[in-house]
């Protein structure tokens, strides 16, 4: 992908008159992330309390653990129990910042509250009950404390969504050399880096859906990644789709047995094989990559794009020389903060609600 | 209670005219069950099938098992993990005879499908997602093959629901010395049970609510039987009530410890701690009893009805002496049948959809 290809961000001021400025797409700082402390405090807890989930067996952080990148290091998620999921767990770092939620771009950035909900009471994952979570909280003494700390009402079911959005809100990356390089320390990246950042904005065009604070578009795009052959061969996942499928109301579902992406959302034949744009933030933390874990490591990556990725993708091949290819490896590794660990705290203990001290 | 109380029955008839004919309340014989074979049959393989469950742990079975007289043994039942239920497990026997389901008379008996529905799905019993259960029945081919005996279609998870009912509606009491001896074989019961179903209808008037085929009236009374402690000491037997209330919608349920039976239902302050009447077959296999199996054996119940029942019944005193009471406690066991035992299938494996067979 050449750079006249760019996707172009239009920026208009009106200082002294109206003036439109086009500038290349590119990198930028993350911004400071805004977030309620209470509430994110409480959903601390509730982000590792395991009894979120039906069977109180795992928590958010089963599948999004800050021990591995806030993700589960594996290529297909497993999911609840007796599913397994078919497509990769996604960091959570810099969710606050994404545009689009899921893989296939399902879910409005701007509405982490839905985004928690489905993850919570989707059959496949959590597949809790709100209406259960509501009550499981309630009887907890701690959480209601928490919970007065910010609102002045009972725990509301609907309502917990968001304490456990504002906590993923709070997770963000740190210290990453290319937010001080972008800053101005040019010393943050070194020569070999700073070369593959050239080649990220120019030769390898890859700033044309990697860009702004996360390096994410927030935009779907076909990269022809390789259907990972566990989602047709292994019946969990295969049903765990065909459910999906069903559930997303995607026509004839029964005959389609690989990952349609976007298609499963938009209806549209033109959409099919279309992904959201991940974050490249933090992935010396987040392997396997793709929406299916199908590349293992960054130079998989690089060489998947070098190719013009893989079959029907909206790519065209790179030409890049093996140190190129390095460069480029050595500044995606800087796009990696210090690992964002946060500890599962001691969970308080069930206690049953007093008769006339409700 | 005095037979002088003895609910009362009418039936028209045109024979010669308009007459009408007040009887007094009875047992009657078990009908004849009516069901589609080759429902029940794919049904039976339904009902013992873990993967009707969310997390493919428990089946129908687990709490209805044919080995407990088609209940689970217990005083409460434990429901699904990290829940457990609130109340007692009642026997499927000749369920497809009864006016209402739950103990709380919540569902008409003639609507089968949605007794099961609740419990397939409920997050305290089985937590299973109906379009997950789908696709995974679909990706069985021997599930395939059984369904389109009955059907033409594909499988279609609310019809999945009826094809378990219509198994339950196969599973009947038999041969039960009553059934015998109603039909006028005086040698099916013996003096001592003779004597106890004269009392039964008589003195001790347990037939006004005990009545019909099942005997029982399918109404709602008020016996008073004494709350279960374990329902307000066991944080998660009142974490389950509660979610029930909350889902009901009972007016300030939080303020709610113990079980209101018909109230949570009819949101009527009156019908406070009303439960359905049970059936009264079978009852050999069925311990304990009651809606929260507060009364271990026949003899504590007959005592209970001694007494007039507990706080706030709708009863009387009895007044029996310990010769009646044991006559009709071998009345009682004159109501089982055989064991009626039917042994889990052999269960089809999962096997993947090919592309293009379908």
């Amino acid at each position: 992908m050449k750079p006249r290809n760019l996707k172009r961000i239009a920026f208009a001021t009106s200082l002294g008159g109206l003036v439109t400025v086009s500038v290349a797409a590119d990198l930028a700082p993350l911004p400071q992330p805004k977030f309620n402390t209470a509430m994110a405090e409480m959903g601390r807890f509730l982000f590792f309390d395991e009894r979120l989930s039906g069977d109180a067996g795992l928590s958010c952080a089963t599948c999004h653990n800050p021990q591995k990148g806030w993700s589960d290091g594996l290529p297909l998620s497993k999911g609840y129990p007796a599913s397994e999921y078919f497509r990769n767990s996604p960091t959570l770092l810099n969710s606050g910042f994404k545009k689009r939620f899921m893989w296939d771009g399902r879910l409005d950035g701007a509405d982490m509250g839905t985004l928690v909900r489905d993850m919570i009471t989707e059959a496949h994952t959590m597949n809790m009950d709100g209406r259960l979570m509501q009550e499981r909280l309630k009887q907890v003494p701690e959480y209601n404390a928490m919970w007065l700390k910010f609102r002045k009402d009972d725990i509301n079911g609907m309502r917990v969504f968001n304490v456990v959005g504002e906590f993923v809100r709070s997770v963000n990356s740190k210290n990453a050399p290319i937010d001080r390089f972008l800053k101005g320390d040019q010393g943050a990246l070194n020569g070999t880096q700073r070369a593959g950042y050239e080649l990220f904005k120019g030769k390898a065009g890859c700033v044309a859906c990697h860009n702004g604070p996360l390096g994410s578009d927030g935009n779907l795009h076909r990269t022809g990644v390789p259907e990972n052959p566990a989602v047709t061969s292994e019946p969990l996942r295969h049903i765990t789709m065909a459910r999906y499928y069903a559930t997303s109301g995607l026509p004839n579902y029964m005959m389609t047995h690989d990952d349609v992406g976007f298609q499963a959302i938009s209806k549209n034949p033109k959409d099919r094989g279309k992904f959201a744009t991940p974050s490249i933030r933090d992935l010396k933390y987040t392997a396997p990559y793709m929406h299916n874990g199908m590349l293992k490591t960054l130079d998989e990556v690089v060489d998947f794009y070098d190719k013009g990725g893989g079959s029907g993708a909206e790519l065209k091949p790179l030409n890049l020389g093996d140190s190129e290819k390095r460069a480029l490896v050595a500044f995606l590794e800087s796009l990696s903060g210090d690992p964002v660990v946060v500890d599962k705290p001691k969970l308080p203990a069930y206690k049953v609600r007093a008769f006339g001290k409700n």
